[in-house]
């Protein structure tokens, strides 16, 4: 099939027609098709489209509750622990962001860990939730493990992303959304398909050497650290990780490392689950809590203008930065459409064929 | 002048004198020595004694209060921005530190940011004083730029450290305290000093161009955020610098990236200074803001346990839970004492002459 471009608010409608004709509460499917199609504009195709077939998939399986009844079970002031109650993440995850800022506005932060979840989509779009209430956003997930930590031979953690969101005044916001490994997994697949190799430092083999080739986690390779070996910081890149999911998980009680539960529905869950679901951590921090908002805002700016200021080394323009190269992908794609791949097209052609609805795009 | 090895309550009471001698409070003394000698302990001497000669030229030149009035600006049940005064680092951070875990104990966390202060050494130590309270806790630091961002000749950030420790039951706790580059500077100068090569992605020259020279910071060039280069993810170690400094320093107004003082006071302060001093971010979060300390600990072990478990490469032994490694050097070094280098020594001995101390060690 052909690759199509498409309006953006297209996309947005086809999904939530999906979401809704297999039983999600109209809300819940406006805040899937939300996230999906903001995360397409944003050009991280790698969690967009591509992956409505595998949650449609883990709802049939079992594995995802439509309609989850999300709950606090337990909190302080500034804090709260919430299950997911097996809900698609994106819902799970708006709501518990939602609570973290309600938290912070009245004791100045808010911090929620949360467990039996699923896959959340992007962080950057909780962090983002919190810059129209002159918050800083911080949001971090743990996933399926593909990441072997400095001296492992075996994959026991996810790709674990942390985003952090900062308002500024004049100047776009501060939005840094990043795996805490050299690459995450989607873009190895795209080498393997364009016949790339690797560069040193993404992955090693079964064994634990270094290797080359993008394919190597189908044969029981992993994901190296941040850092790609000791050498070059990866032990710093296994504490963030850790970090990630001891935050999201052991706080919360979600599966954390090894346990939790992958992404697709044709691998199976690991036996002797440790905990609930999967996990996340959000954090809203009211910036007058801290000083003046509008102070903040100004030294932000400045802050901004002087890193964009830095002389750039030979063949570059200037230092980006985080969440530039996003805002104008997104500002980019509003006008231009979202190109959606031929192969991807299909599979959601055979979805929408299967719930029994027209795939009008 | 010979190495020499003392035991660590010598080298306690010696720094404590030193401070008392120029005038600081006991308590403050105490503070700095009790800070000073756990690093060393650690294993981390360039952090350690080798600072004491910096930190007392820092105030001949009036750019450090012994004394400060250390005073809370601006809070919220949850959080709080600190004055430090001008005050030494340590005695500024750990204050900050305390202030943090009480804010936690009625708000569920605590969350301080810092302005007008100075290198306040291991971050860890402040992280590791949450663990008794069964909190987690965390600690950053800006500090004097010596890191380009991803794609600019210029030095931007300093080494901004990150640390986070984490309470467990029958195992030791997790306590991460990681530069946010892939080796600190003190590293450098060991490399430089043994006549060695720096292994690519450390350091770049003056113009931005892939450098091995480990002594070419003194030339213009400067370090590279973790990840070393943009192919292996150094926007993401640049992110992470870049989080650290606007958390310690535009929250709190201190100076950022390229205004942070330098901590030696034969560099001139930067014309222009955006802040006062230099900024530290603490946090505490009480484990039961989030469910029973009991039944985290207990998780955190079965966590702990399953990572020691990993199946390690070939030549490895095991993964190394953080802070396991600076754990065991503490537990040899109180039996078998600090090793001072006979260079730091001889320093060691000029400033007691100058202060009119006898240096009894």
């Amino acid at each position: 099939m052909l690759n199509k471009t498409i309006h953006h608010k297209e996309l947005k409608s086809l999904v939530e027609s999906i979401f809704t004709q297999i039983g999600c509460e109209e809300a819940n499917a406006k805040i899937i098709s939300e996230i999906i199609t903001k995360t397409e504009l944003r050009g991280i195709s790698s969690h967009g489209v591509i992956r409505i077939k595998d949650y449609l998939e883990l709802w049939k399986k079992g594995r995802v509750n439509i309609n989850p009844k999300i709950k606090i079970v337990h909190e302080s002031p500034s804090t709260a622990v919430i299950d997911g109650d097996k809900g698609y993440g994106m819902i799970v995850g708006k709501q518990s962001m939602q609570i973290a800022i309600e938290k912070a506005k009245i004791a100045g932060t808010g911090w929620i860990s949360v467990r039996n979840s699923n896959h959340f989509g992007i962080a950057g779009y909780y962090t983002m939730m919190a810059l129209e209430h002159d918050m800083i956003g911080i949001a971090m997930t743990n996933a399926n493990p593909l990441v072997a930590p400095t001296f492992s031979k075996e994959k026991m953690l996810g790709t674990n992303p942390i985003s952090v969101s900062i308002p500024a005044g004049k100047e776009n916001p501060f939005v840094a959304d990043f795996a805490t490994t050299p690459i995450a997994r989607g873009k190895l697949d795209i080498m393997h398909k364009k016949g790339e190799t690797a560069p040193d430092g993404y992955v090693q083999d079964k064994d634990g050497n270094p290797c080359f080739d993008p394919n190597i986690l189908t044969e029981g390779g992993a994901i190296l650290p941040l850092g790609g070996d000791r050498l070059h910081g990866s032990h710093k890149g296994f504490c963030l990780g850790s970090i990630v999911d001891i935050f999201s998980a052991v706080l919360s009680g979600a599966n954390f490392g090894p346990f939790v539960p992958p992404q697709v529905s044709y691998l199976p869950l690991k036996e002797n689950l440790t905990g609930l679901g999967l996990g996340h951590f959000f954090g809203a921090m009211r910036i007058d809590a801290f000083q003046a908002a509008n102070e903040f805002k100004s030294y932000m700016d400045s802050w901004i203008q002087t890193f964009k200021n830095a002389k750039p080394v030979a063949g570059q323009n200037r230092v980006w930065i985080p969440g530039e190269p996003e805002r104008e992908m997104e500002a980019r794609l509003a006008v231009d459409g979202i190109t959606i791949l031929g192969k991807v097209l299909e599979e959601l052609k055979m979805v929408c064929d299967e719930i029994g609805i027209e795939c009008n795009i």
